[in-house]
């Protein structure tokens, strides 16, 4: 597998994930759509199986989607994040631009095929809050807090997946996998989305975040750049003690 | 396997499908039904098993149950649908044939089930929502946009679920595929259902309408013909590009 | 394995499932109860993992937990009901009779779980509704058609399981057959159980209304003997057709 | 394997249980949380992938995260908990020290996630309800019924599910065992958590008791100890006699 490979299977997973994702909350938050008010749960369900098919979509590249999982398995002491990818500075850099374009990309797919709802909204941060993440109280402190423990919950349960379950080579998880993923994305949801709206994702954040910045919209508001450092930084905080916990936590690999 | 078994298995598994599927609309939209405004996630579930019963039924066939899932596995460049079935006008027309047939009888079936609560329904475009989808807000090229990217999504992850987990051979799915599938198509309608309610299948949407326009029933509205076009041409765009993009952004095969 | 074997396996099996689904309609319908008023969904949920408990406890003897299952996989020309125990009369009997004495034990033990939610709850027909079915409109003929068809997609999509995924020998259906049961059941209170709340096995619902009927119970209302009988016949002939159709529409076994 | 790994095991997997555990409730409960008031099923879905990641995690010490668990297992007459690892006194003390150090840990977690929420909660008993359960109706002997009914269904389906599926050795279970687990906790909470709340779980309750007497919290209520013991007592009931009945119910092992 060349790097390439890896470049266009993290950028096409990653545009699923978010095409869902965005999808959910904009199904559940603008006007004219039939999932208005459908609530939390419903959301936590749709990003949970957004990362499903995210998953699904790009397994030759293992289906990080998510550069605070990519750091993760590199701060985690493996060799290669799949076979013949070894973790170096260059297969990192490539995992993560892949994953940014895509966020940015499926951001936009989303606004097209909801495009009508969004005319139809209103409220500036309504539409802002289908592309990213906003915290219920602002606390810098706190808020990155519980994006970091949410990440860790993430990254560390896939390392110990992979560890019993073979996760850690490219295509191997199959759809029993993504179903872990997807139910391990969910409940993180549910137990620890309440404050901040679990990004526990820079690329999920961050590029759609973007992505609004550039589109073009109706009483379009603030992109709240003040926040948008924190669910970048909160995961890659997680991430990192995800990967130096997890052989001292779960034991050495094999 | 026979032409004739692919068309048996094909109107089993799609009329399984409009039966659970048409019913799970029935059930939270009729007046006298025990699910009452149950809400969208009900209705996202009940379709994603509805299709997890239809394909559990169908892996004979490989559980296509979708005009567009046919036509776009047949542009993805796919040599035989099942062992033994070759991709050709034959085929492709045994398959689309048995889904609207299965869907026409799916969606009796189903009036037959609520048959007491349609009577106790009086408003026309209700009951045609039983049978078939209407968008939130009318507009031709939006309303493409958003059936075409769902069933891009269908599609896709579907080709991709394929290539690594051996799905395209007939009954290899088993219930993980079956599960897989339902998954999906759940998260098609969390994600990207708010807009046009998600038909993503051309048999889905205008079988059902011929049965609505067939039954006699109290006090019915419209058959709507004027949308019935969208939910066809929208996902058939959406299947061939997804199958004519599988290989380049997917692999090849094998 | 012996009939003393299946009798025991299927008692134990049923009463799981009638302890966790009455449970689940208690904690929606009764005073004091935290999930009161939860809804359809989570009703639907209930049942559905009620069985996939109640399969996992039965397993040795196929886990039918249902007369309208066990008549109908005789009726599809099984030879045997698990390897060593022939489709003949004893054996039927033998299933039938311990499911309907499981289904009495574990609607005794939901009440004793929701003793003091059924001693603050005034209403008869609502204490009813833990232990048994009742229609929203009332038709002797549209009830019946209703379990029928409910129970034949019970009954059919687990023939057709069986015969893809070797479903219908003891213990090999593991936790993946399970699931796939429980999702099914799942799917047909989603898309079925609008009209009449799908009994779908006269077991589960007989068994609970004779418990009804010997419990001493403050505020007991009517048993409502008159609609008993519908719950049996329907799923005995929506089974019946489940399983003289699984082969025509199927594919012979094997 | 030693005893050391053991509790490191079950210490690490209990701390994920609460944290998510406890999340959901907080997450539903408390104010300025975005899945507030969202519901009983949402607080049932999120226990049950609680257990999901918690087994994940501790696969090697076999998931046990429940004193009830071990004690039934104990009680059933295997010789092993997990290969190498007998059950004798100091394996269970070892098992049940680490859960409830891990409860106290993961219920600490859970509150630094959510502590502007905690900060803007007023009431006591809401706040103490993320921690620990409390009944519906207070009743000494009907609440241990309850807690004893519910125990014996978790230990008795997984004592079950490990005889044919081979969970009872460790790291075995995979990710279909835990999710088989995860929806075995779900649906004892939407079937028997209405009258108190489904502790099921000695170390799930006290342990998160122990962590809010300990933490200082702004308009703290009570500890309610005078409960505390019924959701400890109750559990190990039902968890013996599930172990006990195994045998009778389920057949010998092997």
């Amino acid at each position: 597998m060349t790097l390439g490979t890896i470049f266009l299977s993290e950028l096409v997973g990653t545009a699923m994930l978010i095409l869902l994702g965005a999808g959910v909350v904009a199904n559940t938050a603008l006007n004219k759509s039939k999932g208005q008010n459908t609530g939390f749960l419903f959301v936590n369900f749709g990003w949970g199986f957004a990362v499903f098919c995210g998953v699904l979509v790009s397994a030759r590249s293992g289906g990080h989607l998510n550069p605070a999982v990519t750091i993760g398995v590199a701060s985690s002491g493996a060799a290669e994040f799949v076979p013949g990818i070894p973790v170096n500075f260059a297969s990192i850099c490539t995992y993560i631009g892949a994953q940014m374009i895509g966020a940015i990309l499926g951001a936009f797919l989303a606004y097209l095929a909801y495009k009508k709802q969004f005319d139809a909204t209103e409220d500036g941060p309504t539409k802002l809050g289908v592309f990213s993440t906003a915290p219920e109280v602002r606390s810098t402190g706190w808020n990155i807090v519980t994006e970091a423990i949410g990440t860790f919950v993430l990254v560390f349960v896939v390392l110990a997946f992979g560890r019993w379950n073979g996760a850690e080579t490219a295509g191997s998880l199959g759809a029993l996998g993504a179903l872990a993923v997807a139910f391990l994305v969910f409940v993180i949801g549910t137990g620890l989305g309440g404050p901040t709206g679990y990004a526990i994702n820079p690329a999920r954040d961050l590029g759609p975040r973007i992505a609004h910045a550039l589109i073009p919209m109706k009483n379009k508001g603030s992109n709240d750049w003040g926040y948008s450092w924190i669910p970048v930084v909160g995961p890659i905080i997680g991430g990192v003690l995800a990967g130096l916990l997890s052989t001292p936590l779960l034991g050495a690999i094999g």
